[in-house]
C-alpha cells in the first residue's frame, strides 16, 4: 500500500528555507510570485493491513514534528 | 492561485535520508513498512495569471534537480 504524507510548517511559523527561494525565483525573474513555502513528502510503502492509527501513530513520533508542523496522510494505492 | 510542486527522487537514486526513517520506524516498532523515501513539498502562491510554461521552467530552473529528481505540478485553487 503506497501512502504519502505531506508535512508542512504551520501558519506563522517563520520558513527561512521558503524565503531564499522566493528571493531566487524573483531573481531569476518570476514575477507574481507571492508566498513560497516549503515541505517534505514522505513517501511510504507498507504492508496492505496497516492501520489509519498506525500511520498516525508514525506521523506524531516521528514524521513530523507537530508543535510547528502539520501533517495530512494521502492513500495512493 | 496556490500551486503545491511534489519533488521526489527518480526511481532508483538512492535516498540515505529515507533509509534513516526507514530504520527509525523499525525502531520504533511498527512492522510492514517496506520503503520509505523522502521528497520536497513546494507550496507557491501566485499571480492569477502564472501560465503553466513559467511553472514548469520555475521547476526546471530552480525548484528540481531534474538530473535525479521527479517533479509535478498540482494545482490546488
Amino acid at each position: 500500500m503506497k501512502i504519502r504524507i505531506h508535512v508542512s510548517l504551520k501558519p506563522g511559523v517563520l520558513d527561512p528555507q521558503g524565503r531564499a527561494v522566493h528571493h531566487a525565483l524573483d531573481g531569476l525573474g518570476f514575477a507574481g510570485v507571492e508566498d513560497v513555502r516549503i515541505g517534505r513528502l514522505v513517501e511510504l510503502d507498507v504492508a496492505d493491513g496497516t492501520s489509519d492509527d498506525a500511520l498516525t501513530e508514525m506521523c506524531e513520533k516521528l514524521l513530523a514534528n507537530t508543535v510547528i508542523e502539520n501533517y495530512r496522510i494521502e492513500k495512493v494505492s
